[in-house]
């Protein structure tokens, strides 16, 4: 990502990737599972689970569809 | 936005918006007000209420912590 960031949105970020991470865990699935499941790249999911991609409001949908979670689940800390 | 969305995703979009003014108008706030504590423009935050922007994650918080409200509470139906 080219923008900067302070260090109060990379921890944003970061809290994010590991709680979608952590979801992701629990059901037993790879991320090049949740990638096949939810038509995204393999290599943008690696990079919002590691906090270096502000992803945006469809694909936080899609992630929470596919991971058959409310969407307020992934913004739990 | 240039990109083209499937009937779908424009529901979500709008979805996200009423909520977002829902909530923004249970405290009394106007567009304006929202701008000017957020720190977000005016228009740019018509558009999301208008489900004519995808938001990302970073803006979301924003609006959550603005709001006073959870992140969740956002994508509630």
């Amino acid at each position: 990502m080219e923008i900067s960031l302070t260090p109060e949105q990379q921890t944003d970020l970061q809290t994010f990737g590991r709680r979608l991470a952590t979801l992701r865990k629990q059901r037993g699935w790879s991320q090049e599972k949740l990638a096949l499941e939810s038509g995204l790249a393999r290599s943008y999911l690696g990079g919002v689970e590691r906090g270096q991609r502000n992803i945006a409001l469809l694909n936080i949908l899609k992630l929470a569809r596919t991971l058959e979670c409310d969407p307020g689940e992934l913004f739990r800390t």
